[in-house]
């Protein structure tokens, strides 16, 4: 089959050449273009588009680190990052960290090989050399960096909301089930729960988990009806385990909202879907992925920045997991 | 800051020396590694983790094409892509397609002029120009392809095995969903249960839907019941449709599975964690999107294939949305 250069070569112009009349962009000759017309002809030569497209202009990369694509929550991030990126015509090298510093480091480190323009991250640790010594924009997201570009969610307020809500409608023995020691968000939303419970003088436990991971939560949710039989309210570390928690409720024969409460954190998309729906603080996941997009293109493309620091407010989202009262 | 370009100008030696001082590897003269280190400790130099990493060998990229992120079916495969890949040290550079044919060219594209060795692509178009044209390894992944490499679940016997175990636990009026025309793998499931209803002269109905989408997923669930209120047996497009029939027939006041029974389809991780748990039809995501990147990386390092076309069985996972019969 004919290529593009056999078709430069019989007509003796250059593959750009070939390539605006295919396009037809730029200045070509008439002379010229009959010429490749008829090399085109005689040599039955058809454009593939990848090939065609190869020629237009090349998209800049944005490098895009997650911790964990199996939690539905950094997708619905990507999905908000990779829109606004789409919109404005870069493109996303996406790496997965699994929470591991090797990994993410790996992962950076492909991204600087290749030329990325900025990057977006998910870290646990701004601070980190890998991020210091790049000599592109980076901006965080879903993670709290006082000094450097962030977006992120009021994590605090969203563990204070939650434990006002499971109070105010009845729990009296609440269990907070706090989510992994390094993971930043997770012990903002533990300690803003604590604080509001302390101020109440509310009786509480803690559960203490190590892991996010689906595989882990069912394992975690026996542990809490195990280590806390009389618990009548339950705040979840996020949605995984919330979903976790109402199934092992409903298979000790537990009524929910009635004997137990359960509240999580995030509102992915499943968990209005869950029967019974979820009770969640909700994380505007995707417009803070397009806003973290927005902020790195501003950076990149040398825009004046208003405002690097972006926090979102958070909210409860009164399903069916919790109790009705009068407000 | 002391650059290591500094560090090399003022010890008189190459950057890659300095690197091979600092990473320990590759021959280094005594002499040469002496003034390099004084020069390291006169300048304050602290060899950034990037800039240190810089010097290793460059990873190699492959493209991975995803029609959906949001539907955790998709984050496993890519997590088995990834973990494949990871060890053996290519990256992932990644896209959503959205099922656009439009966003699936852009970023083949962006895989090409990225240099990328590979694609692994679950797209609806396998024939396509855009992957005929490539002169680079391509394999399909969750997608059906007879003559390229290719790796897949036998949705068809998934399709059967549903309607059977359905009917089998005493259904007798089913509803199958239909997913999206367009989407391959859907359809081969869907006429795999048809095909077993027929056989069986059993009462069935059929509900098309246009999309896979979460967001979509709660309205076609309240068309099942409003357009068949007397369907006692629902085979669900996917374990997300699932979750929402689940849903919506509690909302009516349906008991699950004595009134209505529901099968879904993947068997995501979240499907275990639904409260009654879903019954469903186990693919092996994971370990397909390992073995598609197995396969790829066979096809760019030139080993002999002994099959390039790889199908998965495919099994029934009996939770509790459907009755437990004798066996």
């Amino acid at each position: 089959m004919a290529t593009i250069k056999d078709v430069a070569n019989q007509a003796g112009v250059s593959v750009a050449t070939v390539s605006r009349v295919l396009n037809g962009n730029g200045y070509v000759h008439e002379d010229t273009r009959s010429k490749v017309e008829q090399s085109i002809r005689e040599l039955n030569y058809t454009p593939n588009e990848v090939a065609r497209s190869l020629y237009k202009r090349k998209s800049k990369l944005i490098g895009l680190l997650l911790p964990d694509i199996m939690n539905p929550y950094f997708p619905q991030l990507a999905r908000g990052v990779e829109d606004e990126m789409q919109e404005n015509d870069y493109r996303l090298i996406f790496g997965n960290s699994d929470e591991s510093k090797k990994k993410e480091m790996e992962y950076i480190q492909t991204f600087v090989q290749n030329n990325v323009v900025g990057v977006i991250s998910s870290t646990n640790d701004p601070d980190a050399d890998m991020y210091t010594g790049l000599n592109i924009p980076v901006v965080f997201l879903d993670r709290t960096s006082s000094d450097r570009p962030s977006v992120y969610a009021d994590g605090r307020q969203g563990g204070r909301i939650a434990a006002e809500e499971i109070v105010r409608r009845g729990s009296k023995a609440v269990t907070v089930i706090q989510g992994p020691a390094d993971v930043r968000p997770a012990q903002e939303r533990f300690e803003g729960a604590v604080e509001v419970l302390e101020q109440q003088a509310a009786a509480y436990q803690v559960l203490k988990t190590t892991s996010f991971s689906l595989t882990d939560a069912e394992e975690f949710a026996q542990k809490v009806f195990s280590e806390y039989p009389d618990t009548d309210g339950i705040i979840a570390s996020n949605d995984i385990m919330a979903s976790a928690v109402v199934k092992e409720a409903f298979r000790l024969g537990k009524r929910v909202p009635e004997d137990v409460q359960i509240i999580g954190f995030d509102d992915i998309l499943l968990s209005r879907l869950l029967a019974p729906p979820l009770s969640t603080i909700h994380q505007p996941a995707y417009e803070m992925g397009r806003e973290a997009a927005r902020l790195l293109i501003g950076l990149i493309e040398g825009q004046r920045i208003e405002k690097s620091n972006i926090e979102f407010s958070v909210e409860f989202i009164e399903r069916q997991t919790t109790r009705k009262v009068e407000s």
